[in-house]
This record gives structure tokens, C-alpha cells and sequence, in this order.
């Protein structure tokens, strides 16, 4: 077993980055802040495009970032980022001496409310001429929830692997099985076709699929059950995020019934999409329709959520989300209706959001029978 | 191929949880706290024995805990936790309420440090008669790192099942591999022998295991060339962790003093360990003798770490690390020299603290040729 069609993960080129800086520090100034401190494992991730265990961004709304990590990374921060002052984080007083006298005439200074709360208050300590501290972590998140050409390529590519691990998966199962053997075929997989998975999968035998976050475990698939699966391959960093109900045999004429109407629920929310309504107005198309058909209640969870470098990512498709969707964003349309001991039905594509409506990445077909 | 070997994680018996309660109300009770809120995923995990992507525990240092999770796992919580009073976590100002309500008398109360900052600050807001909030990750990391005899027998196995996974990788392993093609065998019995892997394994061959965090990459196994494998198993719930240098051929003779140095350090270490003893001078022990054989600079990271549901928990084998070690801890042992460019070495086993001195849970032999 090779694994010749993925490999280790791969960045884009330095301009990437330096764009992202640059609307970093336009969306810092237009909130009127002086600065940001930004520590967090993703978004150091994002906006210098290694992966470091430890740094810090330290960003001046106007003199731009100085990216302080340590000995273990400095020397491939230097030749990754040409572009942005890379400066030795080290114990002890001396880099924390070096903040605060670049920071001396920070007033107003974001942070991260994502951050542990250990870590804000020494930080807090350290800038103690800062009198106002805005969380940020928002502002990072509408930035990264727009995909730049070079991402969308990237999400296209790890979706497109995901679709080919579910057909590859497909001749594999066999009634017998048991959720805890087809989650070790899906993770193989996973390892071969990406870069592992991107969250644990779920697989849900018969009824099991009623539980939303239902675990793998040791029960078999017999003929005539459907099984759930919902799994996302990592690629290049980008997480791909599937869910489909396959077939063996003859299914129950409610998990038809249930079937057809979470389609037609993913299929009007797609159909419905464009770019200025609120997540919330998408989630109420399909809520509509799966109330209609008289299983509301059964619907216990949003209709998406973003996607990108994280598996849940803003914005989402919920109840709650007024943010307006926009050309780039990548969210996933996954209504479901779950009914306990009976049935459960999930049917989730993701969607790239265009000028006029929105693209389906997603390219497994719907209905899959074995 | 098939995962009977091992299957989804399994939790003790309810007495285990009922006694870390106990021992939790007491050791807040010795620090004068009223009380605690409890949210981090691991420790909501040790003190409950159930896994949930969302809970609280709500804990009076004398009436004892109440634990809060949403509508997917509260059904799940008090089937398991006959011994605790178990609440339904509703957005909104309910559940906001009800807690607000049965803290009213708080004055000193116990939160994480490692929680997110915004979390804390909502958290800060709704218990507002609270007047010292004291940081209790020290405390529950103290707890955590002194393991019961069932956890030691969980780390028992979790090792044992590592030392496994070593001896079945090692007939696979032949020149011309890559780093990222070792990564996937590894991968893939790491699923088979436990469930999956507790950290992303590091693979180094030659000279790239100077690099303490070396990611796998295409770099190739050649004769003669040294392979550096840092690994470990996740066994119901508990972590394992191992680094052997595997030798292809006729290692240099660098390499071979290198390992004779590092293998020293570490047996000085194991011998020296008592309990009492702190954690920085375990350390010393080991680098002590790196330092007087011309290496002390090339040896840039701590010692060892403690093991458990984490990779890395309290204490440390560090300079820093003023911790003393009790019976019961389970601590990696790993010194290493890192010559950039050159070779290098480090050699990890994992030890438990005993009344006399140290068991060392790791089996696998220290010197491996291929």
C-alpha cells in the first residue's frame, strides 16, 4: 500500500500570505485598533501559511506583523515569510520586553476571545497601557471565511478527494461489517487519498443514524439497513466534510419517506441560495420544508457551516447567524431528520457561494445503493 | 484486515469517577473555594468517564458537582453517572439562571485557566457576586497526574499495545520508503492495535531527526541511514508514547556514540528517580551527563512529560518544573542530542513512579537494527 496520490501538505506562495496581512491590517484600522496579539494554532496557520506549535503575531495596524516563534521554527519562518519580520520568541523577559516597547503606544489592541484565559491575562499584563481590548476573533473569522481563488482550488481539491474515497469505500462494504471496521477502512483511506481525516468520522448502522454524534462502535451491518457515514478527508490543510446514507438491499418504506424529504430540503436551501441573505434565511428554506412535511422537531440542528482550514468555521447556516453570505464563502447544506430507535436521515453537500447563487462542490451522487 | 484487536474505547466503573469527585471537593475545599466551573473537554472527561463535545460541571465544594450537557448526550450522562445530579444545558437564559441561582452564595470560585478568554469573561458576567476567581488548572493537573490503579493499568495496556505496534511495523520497514509511506504503516496499526493515534507520529530518517519536530516527508529510507520513529497509541482514552532510532545497515560512527551517550542518559535517569525528588532534578540527572560528554547544548528540550489522557500533562522532567514526583505519576524519559545537518538521537521510554523509585512501563528494546 503506497501513499503515492496524497503527500505531506502543501502552502501557497509567499503572496498568499502577504494579501491576507494586508487585509488583516485593513480590517484592524477600520475597527480603529492599533494593534492585535494573535496566537492562536489556526490563525498563525493562515496568515504565515506554516505550522508552528508555538509564535505569536504581534501586528501593528500600521507597521504590520512581527512573527515571533521559536528556535524550533525561526529558521523556516524566515525563508517562508520574505515578506513579514520574523523575530526569536524566547523565555524569560526579553521577548515580552521587545512587545511592550513595540506596542508603547498602543491605546486600543484586538485580541482573541478563542485564547485561553491564562494566556489573555498575562498578555493583559504585559500591554498595561492598552486601556481597550476588543476581541477579534470575529473580525479573523470573516476574513477566513471568504476563500481566495488559491483556496477554493484547495477546496476543491479536498472535496474531490473525499468524493473519491466514498466510491472507493463503496466496494468495500459488505454486510457483517461493524462500525468500528468500516471507520478503519474510512481512515486507510483518509491516510491514502489526503492527509488522514479531518474530523472523526461518523458511521451509524440501522437506527444508530438517529443519533446526531453517534460513535463507532460494535455493531454490524446486516442487508436491508441503511448506513449513515459522514467523513472528511484533510488536504493541503483544507478539510472536506460528506454525508450520505447508503443502501443494502431493500430499505423501509420510512427511510424512503424520510430520504426524499431531506433531499428535497438540501435541494430547495441550494436552489434558494444567494449571496446577501443572512445564514439564517437559508436555514429557514429547508426548516420550512422538513416542518411541512411534518418532522420540524426532528430536525435538532442547524442547516451548515462554514468550511475551510477548520471543520466548523463562520459563518453558519443556523437560526442564529445574521451574517450576510458572500461570493467565496464555503458552507455545507446538511439537513437531517432523526427519529430515535427508528430511522435517521442526513444528506450533506458543501457549496461555494458565487455572484449569482452558489456552486455544488459536492459531486457523490445522492441515493446509493448496494 | 480486521480491528478486532482493539474496538471503541471503554470507561472504568462509576466508583472510579465517585472517588476523583471526592478527591476533586476536597482539594477545592483546601484552597478555601466555594466552588468550581469545570468546562475543558479533558477534564469534564476524567471527572465523568463520558465523552461530550459540550458540558459543564458545575461544582459546590460542598454539596458536590452538578454536570450540564446539551440534549445529545444528557441521556447518556445519567446512565452513567448514577452518583451525580445531571442537568439539562439549554441556550439562553435558563440554564444561565439555574446556575446563577445555586452559586448565589459563591464568593471564591475555581476556574480553568485553559478555557477560552471570552468563555470565561461570560462566565465572569453571570456569577457576578463572585469576588476572586482563582485558577484551578494546577489543581486539577495535580489530581490528573497522580493515576489510580486502574488508570495504571490503562496505561499499562496503551504502552503495551505501542511496544506491539513496534515489533509489527519493524518486518515492514525497507529502504526506499518514504518518510510520509512509514507515517501511513504507522497510521495504520496504530488503528489496528488501538484507537488511532494520540499525536501525529514523527518519522525522521538520517540527518532530518536533528529536527526535534520533523513533519514526514518524501524524503527516502536508505541503507545505512539511522530512522528516528516517535509514536503512540491512543487505548481507551489513555496515550502512549515512544522514540527508538531503528538502524539500517552500518550507522556511522557518530550515530553509534550519539546513542551510546543518549541510551546512558536515560538509564542515569531511570536509576536516579525517587519520589520527593522534583521534577528539575531528573532533568539534571540526564543532562548532566549529555553536558559532560561535549553535548549540552545540542540537548534543547526538557526531559520527559507526564502521560495520561494527554500527551503531554503535569508534571515535567524540566528545569523549570519545581513539581515533586509521587507514586502513581506516569512520566516519559526522553533525552536526545540534535546535531542540525549531522544525526540525531533521542530515546524515550515512559516510567511509573513508584514508593522506591521508578517501573519502566516500556518494553521495546532500546538498540534495534534492521
Amino acid at each position: 500500500m503506497s501513499n503515492d496520490s496524497a503527500g505531506p501538505a502543501r502552502s501557497f506562495p509567499p503572496a498568499e500570505y502577504a494579501a491576507r496581512i494586508r487585509a488583516l491590517l485593513a480590517a484592524l484600522r477600520r475597527q480603529r485598533l492599533d494593534g492585535a496579539l494573535i496566537a492562536g494554532e489556526i490563525a498563525r496557520l493562515y496568515y504565515t501559511g506554516i505550522e508552528t506549535s508555538n509564535g505569536l503575531l504581534w501586528v501593528d495596524a500600521r507597521e504590520g506583523p512581527v512573527f515571533f516563534t521559536d528556535f524550533r521554527y525561526i529558521f523556516a519562518a524566515r525563508r517562508a515569510l520574505p515578506f513579514m519580520s520574523c523575530a526569536l520568541l524566547k523565555r524569560g523577559p526579553e521577548s515580552e520586553r521587545a512587545m511592550r516597547r513595540r506596542a508603547a503606544a498602543w491605546r486600543r489592541c484586538g485580541y482573541e476571545g478563542s485564547q485561553p484565559a491564562a494566556a489573555f491575562a498575562r498578555r493583559k499584563g504585559l500591554l498595561e497601557r492598552v486601556s481597550d481590548w476588543v476581541d477579534v476573533d470575529d473580525l479573523i473569522g470573516a476574513q477566513r471565511a471568504v476563500k481566495s481563488p488559491r483556496e477554493q482550488q484547495a477546496m476543491r481539491r479536498a472535496l474531490a478527494a473525499n468524493d473519491g474515497l466514498l466510491s472507493v469505500l463503496l466496494p468495500q462494504l459488505h454486510a457483517g461489517l461493524s462500525e468500528w471496521e468500516i471507520r478503519g477502512l474510512l481512515r486507510r483511506e483518509a491516510d491514502r487519498l489526503g492527509q488522514g481525516e479531518a474530523f472523526d468520522c461518523i458511521v451509524c448502522v440501522g437506527a444508530n443514524a438517529a443519533e446526531c454524534h453517534h460513535r463507532p462502535g460494535r455493531d454490524k451491518l446486516w442487508p436491508n439497513q441503511p448506513l449513515l457515514l459522514d467523513f472528511g478527508v484533510r488536504l493541503d490543510h483544507y478539510c472536506a466534510d460528506l454525508t450520505r446514507c447508503v443502501v443494502f438491499g431493500r430499505p423501509s418504506p420510512l427511510f424512503r419517506e424520510l430520504h426524499r424529504i431531506v433531499l428535497a430540503a438540501n435541494r430547495r436551501a441550494v436552489r434558494a441560495i444567494r449571496p446577501g441573505m443572512t445564514g439564517a434565511e437559508v436555514d429557514a428554506v429547508a426548516r420550512r420544508h422538513i416542518e411541512k412535511a411534518g418532522y420540524g422537531r426532528a430536525f435538532g440542528h442547524g442547516l451548515g457551516h462554514g468550511l475551510g482550514l477548520e471543520v466548523h468555521e463562520a459563518p453558519s447556516f443556523a437560526a442564529s447567524c445574521k451574517t450576510e453570505i458572500r461570493p467565496g464563502m464555503t458552507i455545507t447544506v446538511e439537513p437531517g431528520i432523526y427519529l430515535p430507535g427508528r430511522a435517521g436521515v442526513r444528506i450533506e453537500d458543501v457549496v461555494l457561494i458565487t455572484r449569482t447563487g452558489c456552486e455544488v462542490l459536492t459531486h457523490a451522487p445522492h441515493w446509493i445503493e448496494r
